[in-house]
């Protein structure tokens, strides 16, 4: 992957995923916000990766920031995915907004060194937008699922008006009304500040919503839910890869074989080494389905408004067949690495039951059931995903 | 499974694990020792469960024992893993030791109403036993991975001789020399205390020895490891059965399907079904074996010193098939059970990660492939397992 | 398996499997009517094996005789099914016929010797009842998957009356207007003579209609479906063990191991030897579960018209269960047995892909999928399985 | 898939699949050689395909002459094999042999539009070779395996010498001495005529000897095994795609779905569906890791003699990756597609179960375990494989 290796950022980026390595297990006990991490993040100078280099950006294609996230993830599952998010949230406003408004949030998330926080979670709709002066609105009610809200200079909210119509709005994270909770305990992302974030009353200008051309509004602006599903994709990946790798230097750590084997050393085990080749051709063939969706996807991106509905079909088709493949591998490897261990590779203080429950938590984000069917639609029927916020 | 409700032990183990259930996701998150549950165990009669009418005992079969061994584990694996071992130490008492020594340790275990550790891995070799007076042997060094030896009364230990031969003694816990570590910190069966104990020049008296008929001295006496295995089987069986009622509890609190469901409710999702389906037949499975090679290992118990080297090594197969079929299932549960349950069961405060953790732990036992090996020895070559500390 | 060995009809059964097993790979290759074996069985005995002592029967239970359909699926799975079809025909009138035919067929099947064939299969609705004399229906039209219909002296029909009821009747097969076509040519099951029947109006007496109390009328009579259900295990079970059998003769046979082992003899490799542990597990699960149902079955049938809804609907699930276990484990043991037979093991005149053919094709008698479901509608809801031909 | 489709040989590939496919189903019954569908090849100019332009041939590089064996696979995975081993003969004499017998052979090839069959199977001992007149030998024995050996115009054989020695030689297939039986009945790939041909002191000159450089001499020269595995791969691929498309044709044309669905048609049912999307993702990643394995593979014929040990050891990972995965694909389709095709699909006269048949005899060329152990030994221990004429 010579893209990433020469890239300016390449070593700033390096320097970031040292410093996170240090704590990742205490992290990880600790939960919270990983305020330290994060400012790690901004100083790095990588939240503008994805940004056009017009607007000051790196102007990094999305296989190669998706591809960062991916290293991310190989040693913090948790800073990955608010490293992607800020991301994700980036590119809404760039397929949801308007020209001045892409062209406005992109500078100034350059200029002022923004990290973005998501309370976009739709199937959330206890919040509620009302009408407020001068077409703006006022978003009121709760938000769950609020991954990097905390710690974060600016929110992209997301509220029901009373037809029922998503309304998308942008909103400094310390407007009066809104509080970000520090309720985020899960069994696994336990630093991605998931937690809830409460709006009373909170006015939202009418510049700073996402009307025009609007959620979902042309094939183009269905990307979204496909980089976010990519997101998920890149971020199952490196967690298998992550636990592959402390797979291997557990193995290897092992002097004594198990007594009834008639090898000389763990890792020269029949059975041990079989479990390797088969967590080694799992990792493979979901890396090169998720590399494949990301050329994919950058193609369908430089098409922008002239995509066309099958092209993007096409494209749902190669990130849902990434998703299920990097899903599965991302499972498997993080359950059974403990087989290829042994009992004392358990002990708490290394903490290798993270990439389990990192991977376990995150798989359910919408249900691969789903995405299984929507293949065999194509597979079978040929059709393409319907666009939504999960397809 | 009659025996157990009209026993006169029935009612009080529904209070135990009623107590049990309270704390449970409590208990796993804080780790330590539950001086209270293990209290409410000593009161509530359940460890003279195994021992001989005779000396004051229920005279509880194996499959009886290992029947509320299972139970527990449903509720709570880490304490159900210190009864069965309690009653383990008990039994290597009964296969190891002398008519004497048998008598005098089990009236005094139910007259001081003792609860035994465990001291024995027979793996960690770093204890050793020196000539001490008139018989007796002096223990000194360190023993890992010490199931129950925390809040313990009476502890069996092991240790090897100049020549290398496993010598196993009996000692009060709290003999001069003697320290107990809290140092077990895991990731999973974080209540079983099974951490370090050191022995700093220990004196094992001759008649505390279990020297005559000693360890594996006849096919008899090889029913330990098989006891030893069966306990594992009921515990993985039961952390499936836990799980799955952990599951079925989330999925039917539930009430909206995923978006992409025509189901009313997630009860109804033909996938969700699914998964309950495959989860039922593998724990189903699971059980048939465990309870089939308790009816033989009750057999071969009552048959003592006329037992076989065949009869022995079939009792060995049927233990070894139950204990596979036990792990896989307790594992596929544990693992798969948050794709019925989903993302919003993941929440710390329910912790059910646990059944993960627990089942994965104490799975690596001993490694699965060789139990797989063995059968497989049996199944092609007619070979029956050959007796060690694990088969 | 006391209960075969020492009854009187085991060493004709021993007798019949031996001849049987002489022609088995020849005869799944030619296909066609198996006349010489079907001679066999009936000369032996055991097409009264069911019938009860009362009218001349031997009186076993269903789980004696379907022991026996299960030994004989493991030398020829065709010959077994039509053995066991036959006697499903004579449960049939027992469950669904009145007394006056209860006894009458029952003494005439022994005094005759017939054996039956089956013309049933409710799924295919072309065959029609139009009204006859006295009360009598004139049956017209095909029926196909008619297994066993040829060679057969007696069948059991079914077919639709004007308004749609299911009318089961009884004729002899060579009755003016049958025609038995040999048209079964499968890729398994070869020899089940499961072709088509044509009815070119047939009259059915009215003392020839089960109708009385005819088809599901209580839940005594859906014992039926789970006869029929039953009766698969076995021959699931059967075609795994016979498929076991084979690899093992296979293995052993074997001298040089593959190049890169470093075993001596095939026997030896450790991944060889894994595979048969595989094997061992799933079929040891699957035998207890099928035993288990047919407990569960024998005690249903024993209660008759005393079984409520709610004891049949946990027989319905032991059936079920092993239905599904049996599937799956004789599937995966007939698909992976080459992998330790090796290459030369291909050849055609072994033939041992019969193994394979015959329990894939067998499998599909109803979708597996909706089995596990029904188990998942258990294990989740509560819900017993609601009786129909398949449940 | 550009490549193909614009080429001159793109048509008349079409012509011969579509005449081909006509009587697939009826050929694989019969068994023997296909001369008709032979000759439709040798027409076709496809024989050609692999050598290099400068001696007559199209040039095609080997990941565009494979694309095409997995097309044929995807009809007749018998005649795919036959045309891919034609080429395999080519390609090892350009491995093997001298710049001038590189050559001769090639044009000769072109100029008479040979079929070259194999003799070469390096595992069957049992051919010598006898020091024969003026440098040349005398082979004298039986060799197995001999795919294409019927009908063929030149012969690849091999024979070992008086120290061991593995000597490939050249003959035209009807050079005294030489008998092909017509021996091949094997219960998949029915068409390959892969039996056993006899060498009767047979003559081979010294320009017939492939001695210079000579087998497995260098890096480059030892991609003959990977080209062989790389063959191998295509065929598992095209016939789990050929698999597929035809299970769903059978899927597609039923109208009734299962008694218990409620879905209108089967291609509509929720389980049918998830069936299918499994089948993709199976095959979308197996055709990913195969195409890049040949990517690779192009890259490192291209290096020639520059090859090195590791360039080499990466594509030896890349295809035994690529091999496991398409195996394993091709299996699971073959093996599950009856659960989507129903009952009916099993006629004998659809004969749906010659993928079955067909890619498990296929992947017993060798053992897929010892390929999952290659990759462990990389993917844990850093090993590249060792080159052999299976690695």
């Amino acid at each position: 992957m010579s893209r990433t290796q020469d890239a300016p950022w390449a070593e700033p980026l390096e320097a970031v995923l040292r410093e996170w390595a240090k704590t990742a297990a205490a992290r990880d006990k600790a939960g919270g916000t990983a305020f330290h991490e994060r400012r790690l993040l901004r100083e790095s100078g990588l939240l503008r990766l994805s940004l056009p280099v017009e607007y000051g950006g790196d102007g990094a294609p999305w296989s190669t920031t998706l591809d960062v996230v991916r290293r991310m993830a190989r040693v913090d599952s948790s800073l990955a995915h608010l490293f992607a998010f800020h991301h994700l949230q980036l590119a809404t406003i760039r397929l949801f907004g308007s020209d001045a408004q892409i062209r406005h949030w992109s500078r100034e998330t350059v200029a002022q060194g923004w990290f973005w926080g998501n309370a976009l979670n739709p199937l959330d709709k206890s919040t509620r937008a009302l009408p407020g002066d001068a077409g703006g609105y006022v978003f009121d009610g709760r938000k769950s699922f609020c991954s990097g809200a905390r710690d974060s200079d600016q929110l992209l909210a997301s509220a029901f008006d009373g037809d029922g119509r998503l309304l998308i709005g942008i909103t400094p994270t310390n407007r009066a009304g809104i509080t970000v909770l520090d309720d985020w305990d899960n069994m696994g992302q336990r630093q991605t500040d998931s937690g809830t974030v409460i709006f009373e009353r909170v006015p939202i200008a009418a510049d700073e919503l996402l009307l025009n051309p609007g959620p979902l509004s042309s094939p183009f602006a269905t990307l979204r839910p496909l980089l976010a599903q990519s997101i998920l994709c890149h971020i199952y990946l490196g967690i298998g890869e992550g636990a592959l790798q402390a797979a291997r230097d557990a193995t290897l750590a092992q002097t004594r074989p198990w007594i009834a084997s008639q090898a000389e050393r763990p890792a020269e085990d029949p059975y041990v080494i079989a479990h390797y080749g088969d967590f080694f051709v799992a990792l493979e063939g979901a890396c090169l389905l998720v590399e494949r969706s990301m050329q994919a996807f950058d193609c369908a991106w430089a098409r922008g408004l002239s995509l066309t509905e099958s092209e993007r079909g096409e494209v749902a088709v190669a990130v849902a067949t990434a998703k299920v493949a990097a899903a599965r591998a991302g499972l498997d490897v993080a359950h059974r690495m403990f087989e290829v261990t042994g009992a004392r590779s358990t002990t708490a203080a290394l903490r290798l039951d993270r990439f389990w429950r990192n991977v376990r938590v995150h798989t359910l984000h919408d249900p691969l059931d789903y995405k299984v069917r929507e293949l065999g639609d194509w597979a079978l029927n040929g059709r393409i995903p319907k666009p939504s916020f999960y397809s």
